[in-house]
């Protein structure tokens, strides 16, 4: 799918088949999160696959727009290790580039996807570092839900010229 | 170009041609940054399209990775009207989505660019709050330098299997 097309028509897609993921499709999508820009090249992602259906069930226990993991086959949770930061501050900032490239690449290959907020939520953060034994210095920024779609949505249009300013605001 | 190949070829282009960036190139841009998710879909961002010289030559007095700038046509500031947030405080993590949409989309279209932090550092956002006279509510989370490419960048291979965890950490 051509790059401009899959920014223009991807949106979010909350019902899935039941056919499964396999790792090789999970990598392709993980490599291209990997592949996103980070403050110095720091590169501070790791990613949790969480196939376990418990623990997808466990989620909307906690988060209030999580329901579609009943049925997801799978969800990756983004995540930072502080430590490997050489820019302090800005793993909130890599990680939602590698969620959106990790979202992109989804839809290019054909299946669905939504992005879940964790951070900001300081409640949401606490309740997924302890439901994936995330150590003290990992920071969660979000958990995408995917699969195969079973649902199909037009593309939206989201320019607004009001929204541009030029040389000032 | 691919939307998988965009993705894993793109990489920070600082040196750039003469060659000016027309609007009509960088509202096709700008469609792609602003089609990014947000949380609840609240789109809460602002684009600066900077052009003028002497903006452009004074962000390096205070950025220290801005240099490039001395050099570039054109620069965009993405930043959020925190007012138009629904879901208080993701702005910065919905301006990294749409700033990654954008940078891709310059690859995509044969142009070159490269992420200037501004966000989380104190110090830079007022800088550029007082430079481009941004509003109190509205926050600045990246600035874009770009123009046609005057130099070549083959592309990295950042897949790293260690940052890969299954069900738990």
């Amino acid at each position: 799918m051509d790059a401009i097309t899959a920014m223009l028509t991807r949106r979010s897609i909350r019902k899935y088949t039941a056919e499964p993921v396999p790792d090789e499709v999970l990598n392709d999508l993980l490599q291209c999160a990997m592949h996103a820009p980070s403050a110095g090249n720091q590169q501070p992602w790791h990613f949790v696959i969480i196939r376990d259906r418990k623990i997808l069930d466990a989620v909307p226990g906690f988060h209030p727009h999580a329901a579609m993991l009943k049925n997801a086959p799978v969800a990756v949770l983004i995540c930072a290790d502080t430590a490997l930061e050489t820019h302090k501050g800005y793993w909130m900032v890599d990680c939602s580039a590698a969620t959106q490239n990790f979202l992109l690449a989804t839809h290019a290959k054909g299946l669905g996807a939504v992005w879940l907020g964790i951070y900001p939520r300081e409640e949401r953060m606490a309740e997924i570092k302890s439901l994936l034994d995330l150590p003290t210095n990992v920071m969660p920024l979000s958990l995408v839900a995917l699969g195969y779609p079973a649902e199909a949505k037009l593309a939206a249009d989201r320019f607004n010229s009001s929204r541009l300013h030029y040389d000032k605001w």
